[in-house]
Order: C-alpha cells, then sequence, then structure tokens
C-alpha cells in the first residue's frame, strides 16, 4: 500500500507506470487489497495525466490475468468480433452477425445494455421474445457450434478487473478517459479471444467522441492493444453527427434490422452495416470488391434474412416479427419552419428514446420494449414548417409527453442553407 | 452524490468550482456522506488542476463551518500567530512565544508534531518533564491569561474537515497540493482566530517548497486567505538550503533554544527568530527598526528567557534545563575530503535525526528526545578532511550506526570554491 502511494504520486506528476505499478492497480482493484480511495485516485491521475500506448496494453494485459478466457479463436479461427464504440439508431450488431454469417465467417458478438443515451444492443436483443445471450464459454461455444453466430453478455467472471474500475469510474467522474475506455473494450475482446475483430469508432455531435481527433486516437488506442495481442483488426472511423438508422428503440431496432435483412430498410444502415461486413470478409481473406457484392447479394437473395432467423432459433428466440411489442400510442414532432435540415441531435433524440422507455433512468429501471423514436428528416432533407420529423413511440411507462414531443422537434436545426454532405465512413484503419 | 460526480468532473477538467461545490465536497468529507473513492477522486483533480485563490478562499470558508472555532482574537485582540511551513534545526517556536511575549504581546501557537524529516514543536514541548499543551478553548484561553502565551495542539474539534481529508491526502498521494496545503494550514489558523498572523514559507532543498517559486506561491496563497478572511498578515519567505540552526531533536533543540534565549546561541536560529518577532511587532504597531532594537534587547537581558520560565511553568512544565535527557552516547562524522562546504543537505540530516529517535518512523512510534543531529559546519565553511562536521546523539533507540554516520558525512557537500552568500530573508510579503 505504501508502495501504492507511490505509483499514485508518479502517475499525479505525469510520469509512466511501471508493469509491476500497473499490476498492482489492477491486483489491487480485483483482490480489494487496495482501497477504493486509493483506485479512485489513481483512475483520476490516469484521466488527466492519461497513458502511452505501451502502458495501455500492459493496463489490458494485467486485466486479462483475472477471471476467465473464453479463447473462442483457438476452437474458431475464423470467428470474427465487432465492437462499436456506441451510436443512436444504430442496429448494425442485428445485421451484422447474420450477415457475416451468411457468407461463412462464424461471429462472436458481446451485447451491451444501454448506455446513456444509446440503446444497447442486450436490449434490443431482450425485446426479442425468449432471446436468451449466452453467458459463459460453454454455452458460447454450443452457440457458434449450432448457428455459426453467439451473441453473448459480460459476465462478472469474464473481466473482474473491468466490472471492478468500470463501476467505481462511474461514480468518480473518471469515465471520459481514452486509455481507461480503451482498456476496458479490449480486455473484453481479448478475454473472449476471438482471433479477428472489426471496430467501430463512432465521431460526432451523437457519439462520445465528439472531434475527429479524439475518435482517430480512441480508434488507433484499440486499433493498437488489438495488434499488439495479435489479433488481426481493421477499424472505421465512422459518422455520428446524426442518428445511423431512422428508428431508436429495442423492439423498433430489431425491426429496422429486419427491413434491412429483407434487402431494403435504411440505406444508411444498411450502408455502415455492409462496409463493416467488408472489413470482416477482407479479415477472413476475400478482396474488398468482391466481398462488397457479395454481401448486398446476401442481403437480395434472402440468406442473411435466413441466418437470422437460424440465430435467433439457436438462441431460444422467436424470430416471428408479429410477435415483436409494438407502440401503444404515438405522437408527432413537427418542423417548427420551412428550409433545410442543418442538424439532427442525436443524442436529445436518444435521450427522448430513454425517456420514453427504450432505456433506463436509473439503476434497476425496466426497459418497455414499445418504446421509441422513429426520424423521418436527415440533414440535407428539405422539411416544410409542420411537416413531421419524428414520431415518438410510446408503451406503458408515463411520461410527459408535450416535454418529449418539444425536445423532439427542438432537435431539428432547420436553416436556409444546404448543408454540405458528409461521408458515412470518415477513416479507415489497419493495412489492405 | 449524483451531483458531485459532476462537480468532480468539472474539476477533472480544470474548471473553477462554485461555492456549492466546495461546499459539497467539505460537508461530505466532514458527514460521511461523500464516500471516500468521491472524495479521493476530487483530492487528486485538485492536485493536479489546483485551484484559485478565490476557490482556496471558499475551501477554507467551508472548512471553517465544521468544528469549533476558538476565536482567540475576540477576547485577546493584539494576540498574534506564527506559522512556518517546516523547516529542518528550526526551534523558532520555542524563541519566538517568550520573545514577542518578553515585549508585551501575548502569543498563540499550534504546535505541531515532527512530519517527515522535520521535528515537531509538539515532540520539543513533550521533551520537557510536566509540559502539557492547551487542547481546547478553555485550556487555551486559561493559558494565554496566565502567562500571555499558549501552546496549544490541533484536536479533531478544531478542524475535522482538515483531519478527514489530511488522513485521506497520506494514502492517495495528493499531499503535495499548494491550494490544499494553503486550505489545511489556514483552516486551523482561522479556526483558532488570532486576529494577527506571522507566517514563515521556507524554500530550498530542506523544505517542501525547493524552489523560489513555489516558495512565493505558497506564501501567496497563506497571505491572501488570511487577509480575505480579514486578519493582518504578515508573510517572510526565508532560506532552508541548509538546517536554520545547529541542532536538530527534540531535547536538543530546546537546549537550542535556550542558548538565544540567554543572549547567545546559534546566529541563524536567532535571527531568523528576531526577523519574525519584528513582523510580530510591526503588526503590533511598532517600527521595524525599533522592534528589531527592542527584540535583541530582551533576549540580551534576560526578560525573554524569564517569560520562558514562566510559559513552561504555566504549562505544568520544569523550566529547569537539567532535567532534560540527554544522549547516553554520540558518534562523529567527518568531512570526507577538505574544502569548503558547498551544501549540507537538510532533508537527510533530518532524516537521520528521525532514524535515531527525534521522530517517529511509523503511526505510533515513540520519540526518543535524547536523539539528535548536531552539525558543526555550515555552508561556506573551511573543513579539512577527518574534521567533524556532524555530532549523532543517541538514546535508546537501537540504530545501525556507522549506516547513519556514513549518511551524515554523505550529506556535506564539499567543494574547492567558496560557495555564494544566500540571504536568510527571500522575500517579505504584506505592505509595511
Amino acid at each position: 500500500m505504501e508502495n501504492f502511494v507511490e505509483a499514485i504520486a508518479r502517475k499525479r506528476d505525469g510520469l509512466e507506470l511501471t508493469r509491476a505499478e500497473i499490476d498492482g492497480f489492477v491486483g489491487g482493484a480485483v483482490s480489494g487489497t487496495v482501497p477504493d480511495e486509493q483506485l479512485a485516485a489513481m483512475l483520476m491521475a490516469i484521466c488527466i495525466r492519461s497513458m502511452t500506448a505501451a502502458e495501455t496494453s500492459l493496463l489490458v494485459d494485467s486485466m486479462l490475468q483475472w477471471g476467465e478466457r473464453w479463447q473462442i479463436g483457438v476452437q474458431f479461427p475464423d470467428a470474427v468480433d465487432k465492437h462499436s464504440t456506441g451510436g443512436v439508431g444504430d442496429s448494425v450488431s442485428l445485421v451484422f452477425a447474420p450477415l457475416v454469417r451468411s457468407c461463412g465467417i462464424p461471429v462472436v458478438m458481446m451485447a451491451g445494455a444501454g448506455l446513456g443515451h444509446t440503446q444497447g444492443t442486450l436490449d434490443k436483443l431482450a425485446a426479442i421474445p425468449g432471446f436468451a445471450t449466452a453467458g459463459n464459454r460453454e454455452e458460447a461455444v454450443a452457440r457458434l457450434s449450432s448457428c455459426g453466430v453467439v451473441f453473448a453478455r459480460q459476465s462478472g467472471e469474464l473481466s473482474p478487473a473491468d466490472k471492478k474500475l468500470y463501476l467505481l469510474r462511474d461514480t468518480t467522474g473518471t469515465v471520459p478517459s481514452l486509455p481507461l475506455i480503451t482498456a476496458s473494450i479490449m480486455s473484453k475482446k481479448l478475454a473472449v479471444g476471438a482471433a479477428r475483430l472489426v471496430l467501430d469508432v463512432k465521431q460526432g455531435a451523437g457519439a462520445f467522441c465528439k472531434t475527429a481527433a479524439m475518435a482517430r486516437e480512441l480508434a488507433r488506442g484499440l486499433h493498437g492493444v488489438g495488434e499488439h495481442a495479435g489479433v488481426e483488426v481493421r477499424t472505421l472511423i465512422s459518422d455520428m453527427e446524426e442518428p445511423l438508422g431512422a428508428r431508436l428503440g429495442t423492439a423498433s431496432e430489431v425491426l429496422a434490422s429486419l427491413d434491412v435483412l429483407r434487402g431494403g430498410g435504411d440505406p444508411r444502415l444498411r450502408d455502415m452495416t455492409v462496409e463493416l461486413a467488408v472489413e470482416a470478409l477482407v479479415l477472413a481473406g476475400r478482396k474488398a470488391d468482391e466481398a462488397r457484392s457479395e454481401l448486398l447479394a446476401r442481403l437480395r437473395d434472402g440468406s442473411a434474412l435466413r441466418a437470422w432467423e437460424s440465430i435467433v432459433t439457436a438462441h431460444g428466440g422467436n424470430p416471428d416479427a408479429a410477435r415483436l411489442v409494438r407502440p401503444r400510442r404515438r405522437a408527432m414532432a413537427v418542423a417548427t419552419r420551412s428550409g433545410f435540415v442543418t442538424a439532427v441531435a442525436a443524442e436529445t433524440l436518444g435521450w427522448i428514446a430513454v425517456a420514453l422507455g427504450a432505456g433506463r433512468r436509473f439503476q434497476g429501471d425496466e426497459i418497455d420494449f414499445a418504446a421509441g423514436v422513429t426520424v423521418h428528416a436527415r440533414i440535407g432533407d428539405r422539411v416544410e414548417e409542420g411537416q413531421s420529423v419524428a414520431t415518438l413511440e410510446l408503451g406503458i411507462r408515463d411520461v410527459d409527453l408535450d416535454v418529449e414531443v418539444a425536445r423532439a422537434a427542438g432537435a431539428f436545426a432547420i436553416g436556409e442553407e444546404v448543408p454540405p454532405v458528409r461521408p458515412l465512413i470518415c477513416e479507415r484503419l489497419g493495412v489492405r
């Protein structure tokens, strides 16, 4: 403990921590031998002083020494993992898994619960009656063997160090630290242990990384830790200035995914999924252009949809879309003036979806699967005053609808000029 | 608590805390409603991001709202308090109190235990048989009324916020923060509540403030908080490149003080005390030059010594120097070469004194009043190889004497050139 104060002081002064100091930090956190106040002081020092790429890799190594390791890559060397840093209207995971699977590649997906203003894959899957994620290695291997895809959830045994540090970061103002975020994500990815990994780092007003510079730093950090650990990684940085797909919610996002899997759906949601799937296929040795053509064919010919149905069934779920909960009532938010949509506040819309029931307002809150928001206007669209820009969908949760409708209308900025077109994919990391 | 995370995040990002946030921090610390890990995160954020003068004053105000206030200035408007940031061989307090008292001015002195490599006034007073410091307002007022001086000790009731934060800082690597140090010192000074205050900020290799810039920043912080609270303050920044007086220890420093009080003694210890006492007399309306002459006269004519005897008696102690514990044996450290002393590592010598018994090596360790170090060579002195540069004095504590003698010899750097003369008083704050 005396030595740990020295380690805290060194990070406080902006120095690089040694392997022994990082091991002491992580081991102390998991075993409880370093008290919370010392862990918190270290977390804050890291949050402000940051960590080098070498320190971050050491931190991940150290976190991996505790808890289970699934070693999926040993049994399924072709399996690919996909991770996104979190967006609004982003149901990519639900399309990516069956789409990549339909091209013959196993997919491992660690689904997380909704966080802040973003809706979580775990909550979306929970909207499917009977769907059960895998909670341990045995279940994960069984799902992969039966349907070629596993949707898993993080258990405390998988990364106890992350679990402990994450809870502490939440109450000590030390969440927004790129090295700590990197270590949290990558410790879980490496514990699952797929040999191939596709990363999607979001940038823009609706994302954690508001700027291109921050997104690039996070992307490089994640990518670097992955490569350092011997994983084949491809990383995209993609746009989150507005919601990705038109639908925000849980059951609602399952429907949005089904639309894409049927060969139609929201073009941005489809394009984003296809671009990430291209990276997965490239990791499997395909050429990018051929991969893209194959993926679009799998969406058109129904094989991606069939893969989805077999995945849902293998996870105990009912793939019948008619079984999904539907909204009890709807309310419309309209354009406050005529003009061109210049901005759509994805974060605000995400929080509205949470307020309506698509997320938890406090720990232990129940998700209302019927709740969500559907966006009708995108950046660059021409709208007329009074035209519907969003529909608020309600289930059984009691909300102040007037307030939420007004917030939703206010989320759309409307101006005279057509805004510049933004690319969906901002940057690609990893050599072809 | 939710709000407190926001306050932590604001300080993490380098923003200025509001009064409400600071009140929440201090109130949460004292009442226990904010958990230690959140307090630790805030302390680290403050340690790295610092605080403005306004924030520091708000922090002190907030700390003062908890615990006792002695309000000494109400009953004794002329009483002066003196505080030093801690030096080696610095027994100024033991001379200052009787000297200023002999000029008719009441003195309030909060004595602290030894900290790190410096010996504490509380431990030096404890070497005087029977000496009992005042532990509450009633005792302090009684001592001031009977002998015009009180030596008090900090009780938990005086500044519970400081007590709680100080313990937490010690284990979380957040001790070296100038605003936190300032708040810790000034919350206690203002809780005691003398209307006049003389501050001595040490600078140099043997002090907490190693550089002039750091010492000036701390001095301005302390001075500013005092003035902000309506206290009349005079602040000196003084040299701590080498030990102030020749003697380091507890009983040994009482003897060093008596030498000065008898009109002789170490010239640097005498000069430093006189300069601080001049500030006290200036605060009482005297002219500096006249004050200095009067003080020197009080040392020569024995009135300062008589004041000391009456102070010791009033505190239940025995003023007979013959009753002080003496060393059981001594060991000599000698010059390793001939030349001019260019540096004397005060911190090393302070730690040696601690090792011999003049300080605590761990919480609850016993002080050995016989232990100490006497320095025979000062910066600029000519020494010959083999000449004694320091005497190590031992009591009953078992120590590896060879090691300590070698360390002591190594504390004296000896070169060819006469080093430049350094002023004892580096800077004076506060308008004349």
